[in-house]
């Protein structure tokens, strides 16, 4: 009889078919109809959906213990006024990690198996996410201006990468190399990021486009628009993510598509902060490869991917007027399968030589009953506390709402001690 | 020693303060520091936080049993292909009584305290919600074209009268005069509804300005766009509830200013339905008198006013560029405030004097932590579920998530027979 790591009986697929599901080495192996075998580990999973789980493409996972604060700013008010101040402070390995465990206790509790992060000590997200066995594409943020953690461009590559040699083979955690934005990183800059993701054959992960005062700013230094510009020093490539993508026009759109260049739109943060709504419609039409992302917790103000992709959904029906402008089976794709095949995992999909990332949705609530269209409803209706269990790679990380791989009582008491300090920090700042 | 009905010991308030709240009579009598005094009842909310229960103000809530169905399309389509032929084979009596109760689970559920209705056997909402201690605004919807439920203008006029008579005088039920729009109804239809409203000192609820389309349709047969219209058969007072309003023109603002017209703002269903995005923040700033309602769930998909909120303030600052067109403080007093006074109930504010209409939120939750902004985190990053405890002048509806007043295990049960009834139907309409 075959021996499977994982076996996951009775689960409704988003085809509506009842299914069992087994899963060995981290793949799903064989989905059929009562599979009988021996297997290490049994889920029930009768009367639950289930999903690919999610890929959050951009995000700033430590930022969790800055969440909310700033509400109601505009990006760059919100950057220069409240965040670079506070990150100034507290930044340190200590914040990272602690805000690093805060934010995987809750893409985990929300569905999420794979994030792209840019932030600085990309060491300690690394140790926390192998910790918690989830999938993670990082980056040490690279900037042309000083800050605490590096004074000169240098510095930073130094930083990026020996951030990539020291996480390089790694089984779910993989390196990659983040010049923080065209505005804030010279052309030689991001030449050199380009250079040194080339050498140790990295994806490069970049903020572009994301409001008009940039598109502006680097018109006015370069004299082109971001994506011309960065089509001009040669940096556009399909292993360039770049977050945002707000602010483009017809012939930048086609240079995008014909690079295979990587998007990932973050709606929620792109509302928030007032930077505009990504013509997202279009580019799906183009056939660009979008993907989706919560940004950090500071200006969305959480990493809830589900809440992400039915913003989105609903979002572009309404700005374009077309009620199929984004149908809920796209919006699924474009949060999870896009997002993990962006950076070329085979994931995202529940069929047999995928990769084994998944979750359970229970409907038993009365927000999703009667269940008619599983995808549509979790798509329009779910909330993220609806998640039953979330599966990476055939490993059980959440099952029945209680985390397998983190210490949840203790990381919350330890964000609550740092909210403490920036709390104390900001009172003293504002008076 | 004072005695009390109810006691909440310890809330933390929208102003960051803890305090103690009592209510007697329906009422928030004290708000005070340690308030020590025998109380009926006490709810400890240590480490919770208190804010105004939700005001839903336009809903269709026995759609709650066509919950999603016909995603994807478009207002017209979705009504005249998908919506009215499922509601000529379902709607009764007995229809309308379990999805009313499917949809009072899930509005208690996520805080909501009063709702406005607009449907057919309309005596069956109401005497579930008094069953469930909820307030409710309902009406008999009146249109021109027959139905299972009439057949001629003055049929439906007679039902709503009716309709109306028998749930005067209630504590918590109110009847209200439900002509469905100026689309679907005459003039004389809706001048002899609003001398209805009128003889019986009754609210008007009516769909107004939902898409582009309407305001051709009533510019073509009347001359003249939806207010205008409405305006010149003098139709519109402060006693007149317009849902949807998405697409007014600068006048037209002026006239709903002028008359004190409320408006339910409906971002989600105007969203998914590709109706349009309503300018309320330049309603707002004109003065308008702007409430927010979720529609059916058969377009939005779900009832949940917390939603509701974030949706609209972050879609507000997106759309038009700046970061404070609705603020957290705005949104929350949009969604709980507005709509109480909308219809002359003092609620909506946890201050003494105010009916005691409230939730209790917990945020022991990683999306909810660290907490600096008690009122911004839970419009930016909440979800329904975090909501512990529901009271509705006065009366304790759920707590630690118990419902008190419905019974959660037999309407989901019912509600599921409902659906499979539906569900072979669409298969047979579909085939």
């Amino acid at each position: 009889m075959e021996r499977y790591d994982l076996l996951i009986k009775k689960a409704l697929l988003p085809n509506g078919k009842v299914k069992d599901i087994a899963v060995k080495s981290g793949r799903f192996v064989k989905i059929g109809s009562d599979i009988e075998a021996e297997a290490g580990y049994v889920i029930n999973a009768s009367g639950k959906i289930a999903l690919p789980s999610f890929a959050n493409m951009h995000t700033h996972v430590p930022m969790s213990l800055l969440r909310g604060i700033g509400a109601d700013l505009p990006l760059m008010d919100w950057l220069q006024k409240v965040i670079w101040p506070l990150e100034g402070e507290f930044v340190s390995p200590e914040f990272v990690k602690a805000g690093t465990e805060l934010g995987l206790l809750e893409m985990i509790k929300s569905g999420t198996t794979l994030f792209m992060d840019m932030y600085f000590y990309e060491e300690e997200v690394g140790k926390v996410a192998k910790e918690a066995g989830i999938r993670a594409g990082l980056g040490f943020g690279i900037l042309d201006f000083p800050t605490k953690v590096a004074k000169t461009p240098e510095e930073y590559l130094k930083r990026a990468r020996e951030f990539a040699e020291s996480f390089k083979g790694e089984e779910l955690v993989f390196p990659v190399i983040c010049p923080h934005a065209p505005y804030t990183c010279s052309p030689q800059t991001l030449k050199k990021a380009k250079e040194l993701a080339d050498e140790l054959g990295l994806y490069l992960h970049i903020h572009v486009a994301e409001t008009k005062d940039e598109v502006e700013r680097i018109r006015e230094e370069y004299g082109n628009t971001p994506i011309r510009y960065l089509s001009s020093i040669d940096f556009l490539s399909d292993r360039v993510l770049c977050a945002h993508m707000v602010w483009l026009d017809e012939e930048e759109m086609e240079i995008v598509k014909e690079r295979d260049v990587k998007v990932a739109h973050c709606p929620e943060s792109n509302l928030k902060l007032a930077s505009g709504i990504a013509p997202v419609p279009e580019y799906i039409r183009k056939g660009i490869h979008v993907c989706l992302g919560t940004d950090g917790s500071a200006s969305n103000d959480n990493l809830d991917m589900l809440e992400e992709l039915s913003t989105m959904a609903k979002l572009h029906k309404g700005v374009s007027l077309d009620a199929k402008a984004i149908d809920a089976v796209t919006a699924l794709k474009v949060a999870t399968q896009n997002g993990f095949s962006a950076v070329g995992i085979r994931a995202g999909r529940i069929e047999e030589g995928y990769e084994a990332d998944m979750i359970l949705i229970d409907p038993e609530n009365p927000h999703l009953q009667p269940l008619y269209d599983p995808v549509a409803q979790v798509v329009y209706s779910a909330q993220s506390s609806d998640i039953d269990t979330v599966i990476c790679r055939g490993k059980v990380l959440m099952e029945k709402r209680e985390l397998k791989t983190l210490d949840e009582e203790r990381i919350l008491y330890e964000a609550k001690i740092w909210g403490e300090k920036i709390r104390n920090f900001l009172d003293r700042y504002k008076g």
